[in-house]
């Protein structure tokens, strides 16, 4: 219980969802009150809907794969869990659970390659898995969202450009500071790197990588003394990482720096026609900035990353980028373009934000009253007439006096209470933060549409 | 690629969402093509509307549990999946994958007892994991859909009651063979032995328990030669397992056997409260089944199976029952009741089945042709139109001829095939079923309710 992201919640606030705890009592793997849950299902349910509005098909993957195909990646192999039956202990594990939803992408698609229509659109929100030292924003079980595009032999460009723009429609719907989706092309670097006459070009890449951790001094030292590169070469390296811009305008620097080479205009055109895009859809919140490398081998293209405004420290919360090779299954190759959103980033953003509520804790828009325990079944029927209409409601657990029923609901943020008729009386409905009591029939009564279910609001605008 | 579940698709009828296949190359991990988990989703999301209809709360777990705590049930131990860093294989791992959704339950009700408010309504939808010998209707990974109440010190009985009539209420909905909720009673099992004079009470339950799986001969041998019964207390064992009734008649036949216990009273009674409820709200899909005896200790009252008309080698689709000590927290104990419903087991129920379909494979309503790539941008204007108004739709890949684009759109089960306008016409929609083509206005146009999102359907009725 330390660190920036336990916003552990004032009790005053809690039953107003005024904001939820994440409680990781085994580091590194958050889990939710209910109140946190309900802002989670929110963004889940955006990004669902967001995606299956652009045509983006749902499946999941099983969470563990060969170990064999979860090290080839190289880097990450020393934070892969193993997984093995408990009785069997002594026995090699081959199997491991999965640390991103890309690798199980390649396998599913080369497994189901003949009952699948390429281009194939898939999105995946799965939890995925990583040994790594927990710290701010980074965990060992986290949500993932994945939208990919895969096609079969070749892929058009004009994917690259909209995926940017989808995941940029469901981010400017979250309740987060304004994302600024950054965007750069492997093949703008490699090329640009070519043309300075750099042999070692994969060595210049992994290091510009590291350029944000370790700073530009110890990057040109690298250059020069471990890959060999002039003081020239790697000043010109320097010089385009510091390229960013919100329009076409890199164009024109990258030129500046005199390095002639035909990937590099072939990357430059590519990264036009995203920023391009973009700019036209989502001014203000894509930019080209070529220092973006994505340090995976397998990218070929267009890279992402997203920052959210004001906020560095937490890193990218949605990466991606083009990959020619994706998948390979004898003579048939599957590229692809994918951007993979960290939504277990998010929920600690918004977390720690403090100023993103849930309206209530629970589903319920109303609590029926019981008058006694002989008389449960008239308030069960009640509750059923109203869910049957769409209206979620609970009785109450107990019969007890009608002063702890209300605060029963209370505590909750159960809005209304419920009171069946009785000899003297007709059915009667509670508003309990105006205390206005009003009679109700519920075969007819409705509770306003912002009422019906929890909602989650912000409050202060901080989104686009 | 073997065994009953295994339903390979008839290529002609995939694309219509015929069906669908579940391909558990690694054996046990089930996965689903787009169409399956159309279904799939299906089921959850009434799941979901279902539970958060009668107020409960959706929480999630983290996947991994201390090896000591999921060890603690004793009989599933050995198959439990172990999980360590690869890097630190020699290190003795101690955390595990969560076999159910039950001890992860108990486990978060203690860390957040704080902070919910009892009695406390949650739902919980996640992939749990055993390392049983897959068979059919069992898998190594698969997911559970579970509710429990749980309160703090005591828990009214009325929500035994409860939980059986919301779980079935939602198999009401889903497209299977008619559900029947099957009951029983620790209480009235056990006070039956006491009253028989037994001794060893729980050897018996756990004897009874696997009755089905042995028969009555080797159940009657164990009983007489093992735990050391007379004959005549073998025997009426045997004959309470036998009492299956669809309503309270299972009382008179109880009390023919002659067997007098306080203990074996408070179990009919609770019993008879369950099926009185079940028989009104759900007539014929709840039965008292004395039978019913689930193996795991901690049920301490209501226990509930339920099985699939006419397919009892499924197995029980839902399962559960009453623990009045699930947690304790040093002075306080949080007793619950809760049902488990299995997804993958309905799944391979309803994939094998063959009836139930996805309208089409992919969320698209729309397909919007793309007359030249140089056009693109007004394709995507179309399509952006429409999906600001809740329609799904996708863009043509690529700008081939139009016949092949519809066969695009035909491939998916896209019903609608979209055409921009050009300079001598206006833009239209063509229902590519029908073959009908009429002038459409992206800021108007509606497909018909059934077409807007993929339906799925059974071909006939199974269900109550």
């Amino acid at each position: 219980m330390t660190g920036p992201l336990m916003c552990r919640v004032d009790p005053s606030k809690r039953n107003s969802g005024g904001s939820s705890d994440m409680t990781p009592r085994l580091s590194g793997f958050p889990e939710f009150e209910p109140t946190g849950r309900i802002i989670e299902l929110s963004i889940l349910d955006q990004a669902r809907r967001v995606f299956e509005l652009h045509g983006f098909a749902s499946i999941e993957t099983r969470a563990v794969e060969p170990l064999s195909a979860l090290q080839a990646g190289g880097e990450t192999a020393k934070e892969i869990y193993a997984v093995s039956r408990a009785a069997d202990r002594d026995v090699e594990a081959s199997i491991g659970l999965h640390f991103d939803l890309t690798v199980p992408l390649a396998r599913y698609v080369i497994e189901h390659s003949h009952d699948l229509d390429f281009p194939f659109r898939r999105y995946q929100i799965q939890k995925v898995w990583r040994g790594e030292r927990p710290q701010e924003g980074r965990f060992r079980e986290f949500t993932q969202a994945d939208i990919d595009v895969i096609g079969k032999d070749s892929l058009p460009f004009h994917h690259d450009v909209d995926l940017a723009l989808v995941m940029l429609e469901l981010l400017a719907q979250l309740p987060i500071p304004a994302p600024v989706l950054l965007v750069s092309n492997r093949k703008l670097a490699e090329g640009f790197y070519r043309g300075l006459g750099v042999t070692d070009v994969v060595g210049v890449l992994r290091c510009m990588d590291k350029l944000e951790k370790v700073g530009p001094d110890s990057t040109r030292n690298f250059l020069t003394d471990v890959l060999g590169l002039s003081q020239s070469q790697a000043d010109a390296c320097l010089a385009l990482s510091r390229i960013e811009t919100p329009d076409e305008s890199f164009i024109a620097q990258v030129q500046a720096l005199g390095v002639r080479d035909p990937m590099l205009d072939a990357g430059l055109a590519e990264l036009a026609a995203v920023i391009q895009a973009g700019a036209g859809e989502r001014p203000g919140s894509i930019r080209a900035a070529l220092r973006i490398a994505r340090g995976l081998d397998y990218y070929t293209g267009t890279v992402y990353e997203t920052l959210l405004s004001g906020m560095p420290q937490v890193g990218s919360v949605a990466s991606g980028g083009r990959y020619d090779e994706l998948a390979r299954d004898g003579r048939t190759t599957f590229p692809g373009v994918g951007i993979s959103l960290g939504v277990t980033r998010l929920m600690s953003v918004i977390l720690a934000g403090g100023n993103v509520q849930a309206s209530r804790a629970v589903p319920s828009a109303v609590l029926i009253a019981v008058w006694s325990e002989g008389q449960r079944s008239q308030s069960n029927a009640i509750a059923q007439q109203l869910r049957r209409r769409g209206i979620p409601a609970e009785v109450s657990p107990s019969d007890a006096k009608i002063g702890r029923q209300i605060r029963h609901a209370e505590r909750r943020g159960i809005p209304f209470v419920w009171f069946p008729a009785t000899e003297d009386e007709s059915d009667s409905i509670k508003d309990i933060r105006s205390g206005i009591q009003t009679p109700a029939d519920a075969a007819m009564w409705e509770p306003d549409a912002q009422d019906l279910w929890p909602r989650v609001s912000s409050t202060t605008v901080t989104g686009v």
